[in-house]
């Protein structure tokens, strides 16, 4: 459905449970809390499902707008979430019943009962923006929590999925009359003491190949306690090894807990199709950024990931 | 005078000669080269003065563009340039003979016979894209080096001086044509493999001290050799520190040759004056970015840096 159409819905329901992903970033949180300030400004009852892996560089954003215990909401709706395995435990048991999906991944698995789905945007954030449009005015606060989406997503306008649209939007949310520096500082110009430490070992550890164009970086478990580095320490890790100059695809191992890996891997647009990559291996995304959850050690998914890559490029 | 007026100006001359500062920026060389690409196009004959301090990362803008030895313009324009002192030595003939300067600093110091300047443009080039309008198509060239000239002078939409015009001029810009990622990419996103090698032994061997809000990194000829880096992999490394969390006052000690080390200190404004600091040890600067060349191992450097810090705060 279009943003409108998702709009004139939205306007239609009331007690609203918004739902984020796992792993959450800045535009499922972001969209989630210009949503809901939107629609409680639109009169409805809203809030946003707990997130118990939100970290505390976006946390603040969801102030008093989390669902306290025992909400019984009517309406669900879910905001940047592909796949129903991007549910989070305690949002498992709304799978069968959201009523609308607001999402700009092309992998969106269509579980809800409406899907208002733009994969040209940049972010779920600018889609959200048309949306919210239609609901009222955007104050402050829902233009802050809604350009934190759009800037996240695209690392503050510099990846290939930027678009002039998505500058546009940027620019409209600036107008609602919040202090984008700091927010900008925030998230793009500051890194944890730890961050900076993990990032060391990432780069000590590299692997280059094919002369260059594809790197490899593996972080471990033992590596995030040696740091004592959480989740908030290694927001977009995966956009690190894409940095090495003349390095066309990046690869980002991470092990989730023994036996079990997350790839990241990012292309430069028109080389490699990353989505074919991570689909071979059970995962998925766009073209240009995919993921996949992948079992085995770290070496087993390494060989598995370079053997996935080599059957892309056969065709 | 308004960007409309300057096209009109720019309309009835010919044989233009434009100007670059000294140390020169994206922005400089990405307004030269769309307002003489700008020119060609209306008919005009058009070259940019070669800059002897071009690197290497902006000189392909202005291929083709470049002024042949003994040329004679008739108008010479100055882009980005706000005072005499950023005349580089081969432009100081055209000093008092400058027909139009096109500018957006505050500090500008009106020696052009006309001047078109809006300070509340981030980039030069946001000015200079509403002169170029008026000239004709803004062909994908164009786009690029203007695009360029804004992005880099706001870090890619980063920095304080960004505004919602900014954004709207990069996504106008981005419509001609070009493909923005490849340069973002260049300018934003590029780090060496060396480059990240130095950052990450920095980062492993960083001192945090004052809880957390004064941080030091050693830069020794041994791991310079080690890794192999020259220096252009450690471009500007002194801003390094100052990107950790919290972190107030950076300190850089590069060991130069044995027994001589360089300090760079960085403070936040209104914090500690690092000039006075610089200046026990015999160096200087300004009050937030000041150094100082000290004779002494790097261990004895660090204390006499530690100690200068402390009589400074002392008063």
């Amino acid at each position: 459905m279009t943003p409108l159409e998702a709009a004139e819905l939205l306007k239609k329901h009331d007690h609203y449970l918004i739902l984020t992903h796992v792993r959450p970033d800045g535009d499922t949180i972001g969209c989630a809390a210009g949503l809901c300030r939107s629609l409680r400004q639109a009169g409805k009852e809203a809030f946003v499902l707990h997130n118990p892996e939100a970290t505390s560089l976006f946390t603040p954003y969801l102030e008093g707008l989390v669902a306290p215990e025992g909400y019984e909401p009517e309406t669900v709706v879910a905001v940047d979430m592909a796949a129903r395995g991007l549910f989070p435990d305690n949002a498992k048991r709304y799978l069968e019943r959201v009523e609308l999906t607001i999402d700009h991944h092309p992998s969106q698995e269509f579980y809800a009962k409406h899907t208002c789905l733009d994969a040209k945007r940049a972010a779920c954030g600018e889609l959200m923006y048309e949306i919210v449009q239609h609901l009222g005015p955007i104050t402050p606060e829902m233009g802050e929590a809604l350009y934190v989406a759009v800037s996240t997503d695209c690392g503050c306008f510099v990846y290939s999925n930027t678009t002039p649209a998505t500058h546009r939007v940027a620019a409209a949310l600036m107008e609602t009359g919040f202090d984008p520096y700091p927010v900008n500082r925030r998230h793009f110009r500051t890194k944890s003491f730890k961050r900076l430490k993990i990032e060391g070992m990432l780069a000590s550890g590299m692997e280059l190949r094919d002369g260059g164009e594809t790197a490899l970086v593996f972080l471990t478990l033992d590596m995030l306690q040696q740091v004592g580095a959480d989740e908030r320490d290694i927001d977009d890790i995966s956009a690190f090894v894409g940095q090495v100059e003349g390095v066309k695809n990046g690869i980002t191992l991470r092990e989730l807990k023994p036996g079990v890996c997350k790839l990241s891997l990012r292309t430069d647009p028109g080389d490699l199709n990353a989505s074919a990559v991570c689909a071979i291996l059970g995962g998925g995304g766009h073209a240009a950024a995919a993921g996949a959850t992948v079992e085995g050690t770290m070496e087993e998914v390494r060989k598995a990931v370079l053997a996935a890559i080599e059957t892309v490029r056969k065709g």
